[in-house]
């Protein structure tokens, strides 16, 4: 249980990051540093990513300490020296954080969010900063695309019995909710978030029964206007045991819709729709869950499966098509010099740097990755969030957040919202300037290799 | 962050739960409920699951309370009667909890645990208990797998930067040193659960220093004996660096090994073992990491690559292969009556089971299940956990589980516990007397259907 075991966070390192820092110490290395934030690749089935969880960042840097307790723990490992414990101890992030808003779609290698401070704190924290925009940024590219394959319609996530823990379900329903999912089933989500909850009845109900008549009827009693789930025993049985007791029991029996859970949703919505229809039950819904995706939803919507809402359970809540992004956080300059590494495949790109969305008629048209100093056409997306170890402003309310991210996927081009790869890729330029630094950069680090110095 | 914002867990739950409670209410349903965790089917690339979580389940229950500002949450949501939230407000778990081990091997549609408990209670307490057992299950599974590959090489957990959120880190950690990994990076993890720490650089230390034998200099002094990081640049240039330094400085500059993390890593190896054994330096070892899984580890390991450790991250750590199972929590008995669905595709086995493993000559020959009060060949696995809402026991220390978990995989034939798919698979009969119910409780509820009553 996380609550009960996860005190302060100053622990949630790796363990390398702490002797690094040691290291550092020893060798007085007080320097600031840039480290970047991004994906280095898209994962194949993504287009864009929906940046998520830099809004947090700042107000855990804040709080950032080590107890006595961690500290007791470190000095058991007999690593760590008492000079550099007394540091950690003393610990505060002194630091300034740039990061795009929450809710912003993003591409490879460009910054998400940049840490500007003392190496050796810009260095601890690592772990915690990847870790937290890494499973928000996740879980909203996912919850982006399920939204728009249902064009519309509501998408309610249902995902918390199977994401990776208890945090992970409440900041999956944070994200999938910025992304555009309307609802969750996650009551402490929706407590924690203000985030809508929906929710009626499992099977574990109609079977505590045994009969489904008797469940549906005590359930309609207690909430009228309700959702039925009609699939325990026989799904279209079940519609019509709906539609007896509605015409049986005229305005004491009131439903608003019934959920599909299993079988051939889309030929199960269509005889479901015919017998409301035929009953004069238009105004009673169709909700379908049971192992939906964007591409279930894409494929049942385009075969004209009359559903109005879609409960998404396991595979967008853990994104299974790709649970892990290849996020990185990279040192890209030390003491006022750039970094990098030399390999080809996976650069760096040094400095402080800025982001640029170019649109043309309300619509992107491509991003450039420049110099912080830089004035390229096109908004600047990164934006200060920390300065000196103090968050500049307080989190936005999500609603906002998730009106935002809404606009912003409305100016991507459509091909790369939709949900086939698009070929050729969104662009992305590095700018001249930016190019030079890296050039010069590396051509640093190939003469120091032959013996020179930075 | 977590635990900033989660308090109490009485709110981690589906709204469905909540819902179905009041009805419940309403309704005067206060029978024993028996309810059964199980997985309905095995990921095509997992012979068998390594269940865990289990053994934080009756603490949890234990606590399990809703804070006032749960309920006035719940209240503002403008569904829940006075006289429910009154119940939640009193509400204490007074169930019984059986479960098998943390670190049991277990098979499809095998009871995992089994919560008996007045329905309201069984009910409640869904989304938390599939939750908590579902992420330390997909990833000791997982764990299990690469540590299996790694053929008693050391393996270490990476991956608590693109793990899902904290818990899962921490919960990750526990899980794999369970499944036989042999330490985490994640010092949380090491304070938390005593798990082995292990990590020394990474590329940043490198970078911050511009030259690498600086770096490697410094950092030799600070911690003698330790892993240098030889890729940043070009790894065979850093392997001859390592030599120099060592034959230029003897006794001064000590490592225990180098850490390959690019490029072919079993062409690297082979050419910096022959470097190393050249130079007489056979006692400096070879980790390797960079992408790896228990594919990529069994591959460079049957190619001969002499690589001594594994630092093994996202793969594992997400379980990417299979990020989440088809875990459910089924209704299998309600007033001491058996209950089951009709799906001959979703069966649920009624009433409370025991899980039996048959074994001859130490190795694992076949399961049943049957029923709860059953006495059939082999040993045993569900054992009670909770009685009358009180956990049993204080949990075992993670090393004893640890042991246990690799005695009970030494027992399992080895073409399950190998990589590939093993056809047919492992065999789990169902008791003549759990066939009989089930068949019984089937007929049960059509005759119910036909106007008949339990």
């Amino acid at each position: 249980m996380i609550n009960a075991q996860l005190g302060e966070l100053g622990l949630f390192t790796d363990l390398y990051e702490l002797t690094m820092l040691q290291a550092y110490m020893a060798e007085r290395m007080t320097d600031t540093a840039v480290f970047t934030l991004f994906v280095r690749r898209l994962p194949d089935c993504r287009n864009f990513l929906l940046a998520c969880g830099m809004e947090s960042i700042p107000g855990s840097l804040e709080q950032l300490r080590f107890t006595s307790d961690d500290l007791a723990y470190l000095s058991s490992l007999q690593l760590f020296a008492d000079d550099f414990l007394t540091w950690l101890r003393a610990f505060r992030f002194t630091g300034d954080v740039y990061a795009v808003p929450d809710g912003t779609p993003v591409f490879a290698n460009e910054p998400i969010l940049e840490i500007v401070a003392p190496l050796m704190q810009a260095q601890l924290v690592e772990t915690l900063v990847m870790n937290q925009v890494h499973l928000q940024t996740v879980l909203a590219s996912k919850g982006a695309r399920v939204a728009a394959a249902a064009q519309g319609r509501t998408v309610v996530d249902f995902g918390a019995r199977r994401t990776h823990g208890i945090e992970a379900a409440v900041q999956a329903a944070r994200a999938l909710y910025i992304a555009g999912v309307a609802a969750t089933s996650n009551v402490l989500a929706g407590k924690l978030y203000g985030i809508p909850v929906a929710g009626t009845m499992a099977h574990s109900y109609i079977q505590a029964h045994g009969d489904e008549r008797d469940a549906f009827r005590a359930f309609a009693r207690t909430f009228p206007g309700t959702t039925l789930l009609v699939d325990t025993y026989d799904t279209l049985e079940g519609v019509r045991r709906v539609i007896d007791l509605v015409e049986s029991t005229p305005g004491e029996f009131t439903v608003s819709a019934v959920r599909l859970d299993s079988g051939d949703l889309g030929a199960l919505a269509r005889e479901t729709r015919r017998m409301l229809d035929a009953a004069g039950l238009q105004e009673i819904g169709i909700f379908a869950s049971s192992g939906l995706d964007e591409h279930a939803i894409a494929e049942l919507l385009a075969a004209g499966a009359p559903i109005n809402g879609f409960g998404v359970g396991t595979g967008m809540a853990v994104s299974d098509d790709a649970p892990a992004l290849d996020i990185v956080y990279k040192l890209a300059e030390y003491g006022g010099a750039g970094r990098t590494k030399l390999s080809r495949h996976k650069p760096i790109l040094p400095g402080r740097k800025q982001l640029f969305r170019r649109e043309e008629d309300g619509r992107a048209i491509g991003d450039a990755i420049g110099l912080a100093g830089e004035r390229l056409d096109g908004r600047p997306l990164l934006q200060m969030t920390m300065r000196g170890g103090r968050q500049l402003s307080v989190p936005q309310g999500i609603h906002m957040v998730r009106n935002r991210a809404a606009e912003e996927l409305a100016r991507l081009p459509p091909d790369v919202t939709a949900l086939a790869r698009v070929v050729p890729p969104y662009p992305v330029r590095i700018s001249n300037a930016l190019e030079r630094h890296h050039a010069q950069t590396r051509e640093a680090v190939m003469t120091h290799r032959r013996g020179g110095r930075f």
